[in-house]
């Protein structure tokens, strides 16, 4: 998930640090458990779910998801006395087990050793199916690098396509990267996240030195031809990017419409049917504008 | 449930008969369970249940309810090969237990023997809470009464409240009303049921000899001030007041957007935060303008 400015984007931003620092804030107050009400814009009796945090030193409590509908019955039944609740909590932590990146790469004709990413998640939270959360983004990932090779365009720089995994419990297929190919930074001369759900685009989000965005104008006027002109500066472009982001590699991510996003991601409504398309066509188009851009400028994005 | 004509009632209509008379056809061809699509609008994985009929005669298979979402899933696998499931399904049938419609008469003045009806539905479909279907329809009721008291309306004939038991099981409360008053009906001059959830109404349905519309003409120019001057005939307009209709009793609902009432009703979604109270009110204001001029006009409603 992205922590960057949008309609959606914003209220989740302003919201979810209830249900992630929630368990360590209850903890401290005395509580024996927290119960967090749904982060998300839905009113369908639809719990909503996502990473909870436990800090060292500070006891760890049970937490859970209720619903919008619930927490509203929860405040007006305890605005008249106290509550007795009995929670029977089901959810259990494994043990860490093996998985995997998928990586793909379509090697670059002048630079194989310069690259450029193109990226979404390949696990998802568990109540849906992860259709637009991240499905969708890892779809946009490889239509882009497709289309640029159904157009007949090889650019200069290797195009990387990454399904990363295991960014729901934080990023952890993106750390491993990052160890792998920390020394390789240099070399990496754009990273692309699409991992906003699968709506209508309008720009491209974009995290760098100052002169990015002037980088990005040209390319702003081609999209904007088609309504995907929006510019919009970021500290944060993607979860799995991030740690590139923090080396000085150039990062970016489709500018969605979150207005619904919300409704549907880390619930049991993330579904296929929830996909768009045109609109999926419409990200992945952005997708292959930018990698071919930052993939074949004689003069690379600044960094 | 009206079977009248409307945005999101005419989808209803259209598409209940499937869960009504599912089980019967399903069983008819030779099917040992069905499983039948949500009827419903939403796509938040909701399973929308309801009334599933049997017929003597025809064995009795098992029938549940599954989400818009699985529903695609199911069709998706089939379409794919065979398709096996093990359905484990929980309710049970239990015996008939006594129960109560609640009335609440207001005598009228001058002909305390002549009744209008005004009403809706206290029970419920189980998976929610019954906020709109039809505990709304009941507040409406009540607050129709409390209207005209309040502005010192009191009618030559009686306003009769009735909060109705047992609608969803097939308006057993209404059978026996239809039973214990049948011999009454030339004194019910004219009676409302409001059941299509708390939302924004547009004007009156009605029910009724050819007459009847041209009665309402008036009334429906003084709603018409507040944009609920819409007067739509209609062969149904409650089911709990569907004998007292059959008796040549002239009968009414308000008309209500009902574009999201699909969404909610008969799901674990229906809930008090989804009535809308100024809708609620607006509701009250056409059921009580409409119960005062059948309760107290010198020409009553034509039957």
């Amino acid at each position: 998930m992205l922590a960057a400015t949008g309609h959606g984007l914003e209220a989740y931003g302003g919201s979810v640090a209830y249900r992630g620092v929630g368990p360590i804030a209850g903890a401290a107050a005395g509580a024996v458990a927290v119960l967090v009400r749904s982060v998300g814009g839905a009113d369908f009796r639809l719990p909503h779910t996502g990473e909870t945090e436990y800090a060292t030193g500070v006891m760890k409590i049970p937490a859970a998801a209720v619903t919008a509908e619930d927490a509203e019955l929860l405040k007006a039944l305890t605005s008249e006395g106290p509550v007795t609740m009995r929670l029977i909590l089901t959810p259990q932590r494994l043990p860490d087990a093996e998985s995997y990146n998928v990586i793909a790469d379509w090697k670059g004709t002048e630079h194989p050793e310069q690259v450029v990413v193109v990226s979404g998640h390949l696990d998802s939270w568990d109540l849906g199916t992860g259709a637009i959360d991240d499905g969708a983004g890892v779809v946009v990932s490889m239509q882009a690098l497709q289309l640029l090779k159904e157009l007949g365009i090889h650019p200069r720089r290797t195009v990387r396509m990454i399904a990363w995994m295991s960014e729901e419990e934080g990023s952890e297929g993106a750390r491993a990267y990052m160890k792998e190919h920390g020394a390789e930074m240099g070399n990496h001369v754009g990273a692309i996240e699409s991992d906003l759900g699968a709506d209508h685009p309008t720009g491209i989000y974009f995290a760098g030195k100052p002169g990015l965005g002037q980088w990005l104008r040209p390319l702003a006027e081609v999209l904007g031809a088609n309504g995907a002109g929006q510019l919009v500066a970021t500290p944060e472009t993607g979860e799995d990017i991030g740690g590139m982001t923090r080396q000085g590699v150039p990062s970016f991510a489709p500018v969605q419409d979150s207005r619904f996003y919300f409704n549907y991601h880390h619930t049991a409504a993330d579904t296929f049917d929830k996909v768009d398309r045109k609109h999926l066509n419409e990200n992945a188009a952005i997708m292959a504008v930018l990698a071919y851009a930052l993939a074949d400028s004689t003069e690379p994005a600044g960094r």
